[in-house]
């Protein structure tokens, strides 16, 4: 059986992450979400609020399931017995990054840790979590960005009302 | 009438920027530079020091008026009926970054707005306001770096003295 | 009045093609496509048979025209009176390429003409008018990448039949 | 069971593509090696002599076949049922065409097929076979470039003598 | 006599910058290994730690020399007497940042300064500092990332033991 | 004392490949300009016209000289007994390029040979030699793209008159 870890701080989950989650559940017989929680970077949401919205997402699917983890990502990999890491890719840029963190976690693994790039859908790609963070902020409408399932959630959680900008 | 909006930080306004705004307003009817103010993060000049220094460039030209704004640019163009944005482009990193936030803009506009990408002259293709200001902090010389016109200016409002280092 | 000139080979047009001519319509008073004829390389289609397709999506469009030129863009600028240049940017790549090249028109033309660059919808972000080409020669469907309107034209130019892979 | 293909000209296949093969091959139940056959196009090597190459290397590996095609991507991958394309990524630059070709295939299998990439081997992220077909040309040495397997076999191919540049 | 300088922050310095100091040092009469000591902002290691770990990697070499500065580059490069930079690119996005550091800093020496930009060798293009700094924090091993030499020595600096993580 | 090859075709030499050889001149004892003789394509120039060219303009520096080769550029370099490749670089799309061919030198020699890498002026960064050899077939005026110096020669060389546009 191969499972595969999608890893990020998913702060929140966009449209973009979903549809990588989704398609990754296909390629792989089991996908984790590893949601980091970076003590020393105060979020938006807490990795549980953060968590419990995937949880919502990803109910339906047996293959899938969300878990959030502190400190390297190769230290959770073995925690979770799997050794495939799946990325999104939304542009040129990324990718530069990404090979970097590859070939780290390649090292860092002893050449156990297999990175697999999936390349984020166009109609998302301009999508990431600090924008959506952005958004709300200054109390603009993220419909769209994020799933609709938990568009209001988000609202709530940031103490705002998901209508206003109509 | 088409109305640009020229949307940055601006701190300060650099060669590169002023030969955007030049070269826009011969494209457009009237180009507005949109001065962001980003109240969480102080910037070396405040957003009326900004403002002041383009319009003192600007002043000759009817069709350029500069204006400070906080939030989404996206609400900035609503306020002043603009549906076009102007962004000039340095480098092939630049594009990355611009294209995600035209298609941001393009989604939260409902498909209204326009980014307009004009490539950066390569005479000024290296100066970012940031270095610039990296270079006032070591007390560096910034001629030719900014407009001549708000050189002495810069170096007043800053509490250095321009002619220092020659 | 300002006139625009969209270059290009179109052979044969896109629905990305399309979408930067549709929106730069209504940046400009005027836009000119240019199809490129180039004598030393043999096409697919005749720049004449290029046109033709370009002016039936254009036929409503009161500033949109189509015109095919031989030899420098510049001269053709000229002789078309435009000092304007839009040219549709796909990904990071194109960017590197259309910088150069406006450089150089801009450097021929004595600082005269301005290349704008706007960016592809990101629905056609992958379509190219050389994969097209590949997927007619290997009779597979380009519906979806080429207009609707000229869809059937297209396999009837290239001898067969449009419906054959449904 | 998930059948991935791996696509490619393979004239001749490097050290980077059979790094790219044998980690693929873990990730996936079955690799297909798909040699593409471009009729219009004469390779330095027959679809036939690279088939023998790479069958050389993989002939211990159950899960790996190769089959070499003529035509469209998207119609091979329906006739050998496969749904996933792998792809091995050098550099960004190849990325940009990668991410073109994958949303093409998509929308050619109406989403049906997902393209993964991964990354090179850093050690091989040099070798072209195009870089490998110039040495050969220029009676040069590919030691290190090519398997070792299959290093007397490219000589012979192409009648030099192996050992000639020591 | 050319002197080059190898600036940068080396907190702490990895197996990818020894590499670019020894192979320049081979190119160019003498090296300077130039470690900027950014007052704003704190690093994991003093300056002092910084050039004192360095020193221990070229004590053999004669031809290489460590220096700390603060402040602007061209001024450091003056007090030096060199007027060559030596940069160590990684990847393409590298390469978009260093181009724009080159041409100010010719800029600012009035075109005195020139900038050399080798390639960082394949085998250590993954590593920076701030990998090597977040493996440590997690209390990772950074075995391979840096130069042996110094391994011990870091891990004494920040408290820790070499040996846990094996 | 160092010898270093900027090897190119230079099908003409351009401004910004001057610029590089009179720069590189000031970093090693030597410059050799290598003008690679491809057999197999036939230039615009002569290998020899085009070696001509670049004596005229190399002809008062007593450590830069021109000689042409064939083959492998590796093999070249131990003919001159040079382990420094000069390469200019444009854009970041080249340095994908160039990387490439900097690790395929580095293996083929043994490690034996540097690749050092200069950026092109910016004034000089959108012309190639290609662009040149395009606009001296539409009978365009290449003035400011080659140096002065061998203008009038390269209408003679290729039998139009250099005043024509004027």
């Amino acid at each position: 059986m191969r499972t595969a870890v999608y890893p990020g701080s998913f702060d929140p989950i966009t449209m973009g992450h979903l549809d990588i989650i989704m398609r990754a559940s296909k390629l792989f017989d089991k996908v984790i979400v590893g949601v980091l929680h970076n003590v020393e970077k105060k979020g938006l949401f807490t990795p549980e609020e953060r968590c419990e919205m995937i949880e919502q997402l990803i109910e339906e699917y047996d293959n899938i399931e969300v878990r959030s983890f502190e400190g390297l990502l190769v230290d959770f990999m073995k925690e979770v017995d799997s050794n495939i890491i799946v990325k999104g890719l939304r542009i040129g840029i990324d990718f530069d990054y990404e090979i970097q963190m590859a070939q780290l976690n390649k090292k860092l693994s002893k050449n156990d840790i297999e990175t697999v790039l999936m390349m984020t859908n166009t109609n998302y790609s301009y999508i990431s979590s600090s924008s959506v963070r952005e958004i709300l902020h200054f109390n603009g409408d993220i419909r769209g960005l994020v799933p609709d399932i938990i568009y209001d959630d988000i609202y709530k959680k940031v103490g705002r009302d998901g209508g206003k900008m109509e």
